[in-house]
């Protein structure tokens, strides 16, 4: 039996091919978001800035689009054993929500001390959680047994070619929808959005720069670009919950090196006011990891002047409460 | 010296060809807003809802479309000679930004005690800022004064035809992104929206029901409706700060006598409970008024079961503490 999580599955390295075909699958799933304009933001910048809305795709974040287009690609036999995924967060959603809409059996790997909303959240979507404790346990090590127990496919949340095409097809519609653009400037965690974004950049608008940007906490991606090689650091402390991964994927880590032009970061307070300028301007929720983007070019630290830039919005799924705690701190 | 203040240009009863015409004046000024839908809203109605998204309009609301459109309608000259609004809330925004854009003077009528926010931001359009007494003094009264003696143009907030047919474009977009629909709700504070609406609903989609829905304390539209003449009510109090009108205008009613199905109420309690939907749930921020359509179907006023459902989502203007008290008090 292969299972889609074999190591050599998870090295091969998608194209833009892989992300014509995810837009095909997930086409009629997936939220075609809207593309968002602000004059008060293009005065800030003293740019054309255009926001992919991905806050506003279905369970609220990017994530759907690979996890969607991953279960997708399954042969029906692999996708009837079902899908299982390691996560608290917006991924983990995402499997849960597209594997039923698939009919695909999903399992979710989560932490015994995960917030309750989360977890009744999974059980909603009609996946079966198992718990782990988050201090002795591995949840990878988990999932693969688990994998390896029930012939279900165990998807990583970026560490994938399925996972990364899937994400690729965001900037896809961008640049459909927009046309042609200076600089794209996306979210970067643990590099699935970046890596799919990239190729989708390279290959429509070759001439474009692509800037990736994470928490200045855990500057691993920025590191890595340097370095030319994967740079692992401890797991960083930042609000941006999302981009809190040690290292990028060995998966994405070839096309970032080829063709990302550069990584920067944003810090805690940037990604803060940043929630707030679109709240009060733009009226719209978008979690600290979904602004790091957005961070980046509003506060100034990547120069934009008299250029069209693509921005992704990589989520929105942040509780009212801490939403209300963040962006009333002045 | 006419101005388009004078009694009969507001008797004027505007249709479908006066939204026409709104639409081309408007057209790639005010943004053609997206049209936003969720499964777990179209669970709890158990029908289709399309949400068109006018928080995400230029100034946050629709009340743009009607004010660059009356601007735009004006003459060379007239528009030369200025305009004027009194308002201290969205439409006073819209016209001040709209004026802008057209090169218009403009000039705002506000109370001496509005918050220093709204007064910097009507400001910050370029807009001229008069205070009156909110206690001691008529401000359409100063408003007409001014007018009188610069030759400017008064532009009412919802009691004039050009406002009207500008608000009808919006559900003319709706209309023209999604096709057939059984029912199209939409808030109903002074009757602008409602009445445009009406005019793009009848003239595009004669089946369809057409309902409003304003504040359970201050239902004059609904007692007019069923009386069949306009009823003036003490200033009503509800969280839906821009739908606290006495009565509908006298241009707005014999549309809405005409072409509207019937008008409902939502609770404060309802609007705020379809605040935090919108926020957890569809990554949004609509202020209370904005909730009003809304709340009526997703709260179980309007019955919708197996409906094609538009729902105009007005507004998106609240401040954030405001937002944050109203939506985390349980």
């Amino acid at each position: 039996m292969t299972s889609i999580s074999d190591v050599s599955e998870a090295l091969r390295i998608p194209t833009f091919e892989d992300v014509k075909a995810a837009r095909e699958r997930i086409f009629g799933f997936a939220h075609r978001t809207p593309v968002l304009t602000s004059r008060t933001a293009d005065e800030q910048a003293s740019a054309s800035l255009f926001f992919k809305a991905e806050n506003l795709q279905r369970v609220g974040a990017f994530k759907f689009r690979g996890a969607y287009n991953a279960i997708a690609a399954l042969d029906a036999s692999a996708r009837q054993r079902g899908v299982i995924a390691f996560s608290s967060g917006n991924h983990a959603q995402a499997i849960a929500y597209a594997a039923k809409l698939q009919g695909a059996p999903a399992t979710i790997v989560m932490p015994s001390d995960a917030p309750a909303i989360k977890i009744a959240a999974t059980r909603g979507y009609g996946a079966e959680v198992v718990f782990y404790d988050r201090y002795t346990e591995d949840r990878e090590a988990i999932g693969r047994r688990l994998a390896a127990e029930r012939g279900a496919s165990l998807i990583p949340p970026y560490d994938h070619p399925d996972v990364i095409a899937g994400q690729g097809t965001a900037v896809m519609e961008l640049i459909e929808e927009v046309g042609e653009l200076d600089l794209v400037v996306v979210p970067l965690g643990g590099g699935g959005l970046l890596a799919g974004s990239a190729l989708s950049v390279t290959a429509l608008l070759p001439d474009c720069t692509i800037i990736g940007v994470e928490p200045e906490a855990g500057n691993d991606g920025q590191q890595s670009l340097r370095k030319g090689e994967v740079i692992r650091i401890p797991v960083p402390k930042s609000i941006a919950d999302g981009a809190l991964t040690p290292s990028v994927g060995n998966c994405n880590f070839p096309i970032l090196k080829r063709d990302v032009d550069d990584i920067v970061t944003a810090s805690d307070a940037e990604l803060v006011a940043t929630m707030r300028f679109f709240a009060e301007r733009m009226k719209i929720i978008v979690e600290p990891t979904g602004c790091l983007a957005a961070a980046a070019v509003l506060q100034g630290t990547i120069p934009c002047a008299g250029k069209r830039v693509g921005i992704v919005l990589s989520g929105g799924n942040v509780d009212l409460a801490t939403f209300s705690a963040l962006v009333e701190a002045r």
